[in-house]
């Protein structure tokens, strides 16, 4: 069976379609120091790995990975990953791309996990695996990169097993109280942020701190890389809720509104109710929400000062997360690290 | 918050109800030779490590763990597991507990995310986690101890990340078959055969392969021990299948019928079918199922032949399992393993 599986997946992975979706997304790294570009070649064995790991004997489980896996993710927590081992000077490529490969597979894991949790149609453009497979299967599939993540990161060393482990085990408990706040007006500003250090910024820190870690860097410089990926993930996600509100669906590849939709307390929700935007209050507590309560809520944040104030936050957590690489000596690796961050705030998919 | 969660385990796991439980399910492994007592006191470290790997920073994460795990599991896996390592003489403790909590954890998350597949509304005698917490946060908890595992199985060498990574890939492609053959009524005994030494072979399969290799056997006694715990647990499977038609719902902490409940293709359905038994057949593919139609599909198959030519191919499996453990020297230990063997297919919950 497997040649025949390689086979699919490799065309797949060259279907033109997905190629240019990843080319547009890709295009917004390619800026005049393009962080993408300096590990270009490790970001190709990372999509090797992923390709390779997700083939099995059920052929379901490989569509399910694939669907979302080959399906044109912005593998930014690789990237983190890959280029905090470069700039400490790192050489053994293979092991920063099997880590970094576990890291993108428990991210899309989570996500299919969360596709369920949401009940979500959508996902990266394309009906989502959770829609066009099921609740079984996709469940199945989430368990399945789950433990492949664990089979590229169970061959380091104690420390990457323990960090890699804590960052999933953060992932589930932010996914826990994210739920508990969820439709909940007394969400807070603190309650937000708790959430997003451990669902979003807790793999990107991990990624962050193993780079640093496996090129050899010192404690204190690994400890300053996981800020540095801890902000940057804090940054992401507030952009991500922004783009919830103003983004364009063609971009974003799912509709906007979803957060109101599903009672997440994003960024721009929780402003805009603190301003006291009676049609957001509403919208997110009601568990009857119409489409013209969406449209409405979602015109209402738009109008108001959240979403400049959202990206504010952001743009605070970006400048905090580019502190330690300032202190770094010159490198189109360092470039890359800086250029990251601000491709992050200033992306609008 | 961390001195609050231990006092609350250890509550739990001193709950006198739960503990006469626990006796009452293992009261069945007090034979004249006790495959429990020759390995209790790493048991014992197995239970401790399962009861610490669950605290974490959600309690409800917690409470959905320590229901199920703290509620009377018969840790057959951890059994099989301590007693490869000790028969071949293994004497490092720390290393096989560890893993033996992994595979029980591995276990346990399976447990979580099948009560999900399965829409099950009980679980060892009790409210299953799905029905007490929800689809969501049991989701979430299964990730959860799905993680705690890979923490306690990243430590070793790669051959045992490998194979228990492995382990774990069959058992999300068992869960795909079995769901593959959902009331199908072509459903064979070789596909049967597939989908057991998938979702419950394999984990006996490799706890019992890398009990007998950590404790420094050669490759083909890893493989004939390997061959011990695959036998053995599809012989497990086989009793499980059987006790669902009957069984007593008080011994099984479950109602019976729940493989035709659920449409899953359990042997003495498949070989009722084969009998020509016609409500069996029509109460297996029925989707819109009547209790009526359990009942008397459960009753047809308890008086056809098929409970007793399942048993004859438990006791097949069985000896099969057994032959490996003949060749070594006597020991507790091998007669723990040789017991281990003849409680579980005699065995009635």
């Amino acid at each position: 069976m497997e040649p025949v599986l390689l086979e699919q997946n490799k065309k797949k992975s060259l279907h033109p379609s997905l190629l240019t979706e990843i080319a547009r997304k890709r295009a917004f790294l390619k800026g005049t120091i393009d962080p993408f570009r300096c590990v270009a070649k490790e970001l190709e064995l990372v999509e090797r790995n992923l390709a390779r790991s997700i083939r099995c004997a059920e052929q379901v489980l490989t569509d399910i990975s694939a669907h979302l896996i080959l399906g044109g993710g912005k593998r930014v927590r690789p990237m983190v990953t890959l280029l905090a081992f470069k700039v400490v000077g790192g050489k053994k490529t293979e092991d920063i791309v099997d880590i970094a490969t576990a890291i993108e597979l428990i991210h899309t894991a989570t996500l299919l996990h969360d596709d369920i949790l949401d009940g979500a149609d959508c996902r990266r453009g394309k009906e989502s695996d959770y829609k066009k497979f099921g609740l079984k299967a996709t469940l199945v599939a989430g368990d399945f990169l789950f433990i492949k993540a664990f089979e590229f990161a169970g061959k380091f060393d104690a420390t990457v097993v323990q960090w890699t482990a804590d960052a999933c085990t953060r992932l589930t408990e932010g996914e826990i109280l994210q739920g508990f706040f969820n439709r909940k007006l007394e969400v807070t500003l603190e309650d937000y942020l708790e959430i997003v250090r451990r669902k979003t910024a807790s793999l990107f820190q991990t990624g962050a701190k193993v780079g640093a870690y496996l090129a050899g860097a010192g404690p204190s410089f690994v400890e300053e890389m996981g800020r540095y990926g801890s902000n940057l993930g804090i940054a992401f996600q507030i952009i991500d809720d922004v783009l919830d509100v103003v983004g364009h669906k063609e971009l974003l590849g799912k509709p906007v509104g979803m957060d109101l939709r599903d009672g997440n307390p994003s960024l721009p929700i929780i402003l805009a109710i603190r301003e006291g935007q009676r049609a957001v209050a509403e919208a997110f507590q009601s568990d009857s929400l119409t489409e013209e309560m969406i449209r409405t809520a979602v015109d209402a944040i738009g109008r108001g000062p959240a979403i400049a104030k959202a990206k504010t936050f952001s743009r605070s957590y970006a400048e905090m997360a580019f502190k330690p690489v300032q202190k770094l000596p010159p490198s189109p690796y360092r470039n890359g690290l800086k250029t990251l961050v601000q491709l992050i705030v200033e992306r609008d998919f």
